[in-house]
């Protein structure tokens, strides 16, 4: 069973749920398996909050934070986890079938990680948007006839395998500061907003590009598994050279430049 | 992922389900997981066939069988498990946890078993009786402070669980005759019964304690994991018994009686 130490590490983040009954049961299910954090993401429903399918749930329902934006909802998270099924589209993140999560999990675990579990609406699951804010993306081996979940039954299937396959070593956890802790998604996506305003300032690319480029750079960055003083010191730099670039020196005479001399 | 041979051997039972959500939402689990058995024991609602939340599981859930007891639910099922959370009582048969399920599921596909998940009622789960019928019970490990799971979620849980740490192996699956064909739910119900008539005709017991004497036999003879001849067998020598003691021989003369001769 998920201990103390774990359930703090594990928010749910539901993206767009249209169904209030679906955030009832996905509450329903997180105190079934000792969590309590859920974070929603731009509910449809405003009254979403007295969904009568949160049974002893009521209270973690009323406690959820709510967020405009995937990005703002994740920001303090080291490991964000996406979910699908089979069915969706090649994602461009790692894909781990869920049964074989919890390797990365324990790694989590032992880093002290924020950890979040993204869900997408209940029509088509995350965007390939939403996605790229994800580390990597944990995969329900559903049947390929009917691959689509009902969003509280994902929730429930993920949170048991969570809880039931790994658990978080108390000494590890006990113990932080040992290892240099990660960046989280608010830093990335700080260093990855330079690094954008870095390419519109050298021009980098044509503007119809610029999206696309966001995108990847997003991934980019999520995949080398930066530490919090990587990122801090990435962020130093970039800005660095975007200060530059923004504010390019005055024409000086030669005279003045001493490394042109010779 | 479930493969077919798999999925033929198993059927999801509900039992006196209330709630037609929770019915159609049981049936699009199942289809998620690669199952199309589903049985209804004395349904709450007459129209639950028509349940909106059976996405994608339409035509399994029409074409789901009814029954009006458990014990004719399973009647050709040779191991039953039923199902619960750790808050129920404690069960008189073996308790696994679910995780750990799968050495039984893998033997039970050798022995080409027909296996029973049995699902209880949405407020209070399986009853004693109901659990009189299991061979086993897979207790879904649940946080104490908040065991109760939703139906539709408890069942896609354990299907999940079967469908991904457990495959029926096709090579065993194919060969049956190989091994003794277990006795069935059915065939243990007729034994029981000609056992009950015994007891009743032997004045076995005070009529007062007729009912549990009929638990605790339905129990023991799950125990004791009979094949089909033993029960064939076992039925014979008991209907024999039972046979004499409600037909006594009319009193004869000594004479008559070879063994007494001496």
């Amino acid at each position: 069973l998920v201990i103390t130490a774990q359930c703090d590490l594990i928010r749910v983040v539901l993206v767009s749920p249209r169904n209030p009954l679906n955030i009832g049961a996905a509450a329903r299910a997180m105190a079934n398996f000792g969590l309590s954090q859920l974070r929603v993401v731009a509910p449809y429903d405003p009254h979403w909050r007295e969904a009568q399918s949160a049974v002893g749930a009521e209270d973690l329902l009323r406690r959820a934070e709510t967020f405009r934006a995937l990005d703002e909802a994740v920001t303090d998270c080291t490991l964000v986890i996406g979910t699908a099924t089979i069915a969706q589209r090649k994602p461009e993140q790692p894909v781990v079938r869920l049964p074989d999560l919890s390797p990365y999990l324990e790694k989590a675990y032992a880093e002290n990680a924020s950890i979040a579990f993204v869900f997408g609406p209940e029509k088509h699951g995350l965007t390939r948007e939403d996605l790229s804010y994800c580390h990597l993306l944990a995969e329900i081996p559903t049947d390929q006839r009917q691959p689509s979940m009902n969003l509280g039954q994902a929730v429930a299937v993920c949170l048991y395998e969570v809880s039931v396959r790994s658990s978080a070593s108390v000494e590890s956890a006990a113990l932080p500061g040992l290892q240099l802790a990660k960046a989280t998604s608010g830093d990335l996506d700080l260093l990855a907003e330079v690094i954008d305003r870095i390419c519109v300032a050298a021009d980098y690319s044509p503007r119809t590009m610029q999206e696309a480029n966001r995108h990847d750079l997003r991934l980019l960055l999520r995949r080398f598994a930066l530490n919090e003083p990587d990122a801090r010191r990435a962020l130093g730099f970039f800005r660095k050279i975007l200060w530059r670039l923004e504010h390019p020196e005055p024409h000086t005479k030669p005279g003045n430049r001493p490394t042109e001399k010779c």
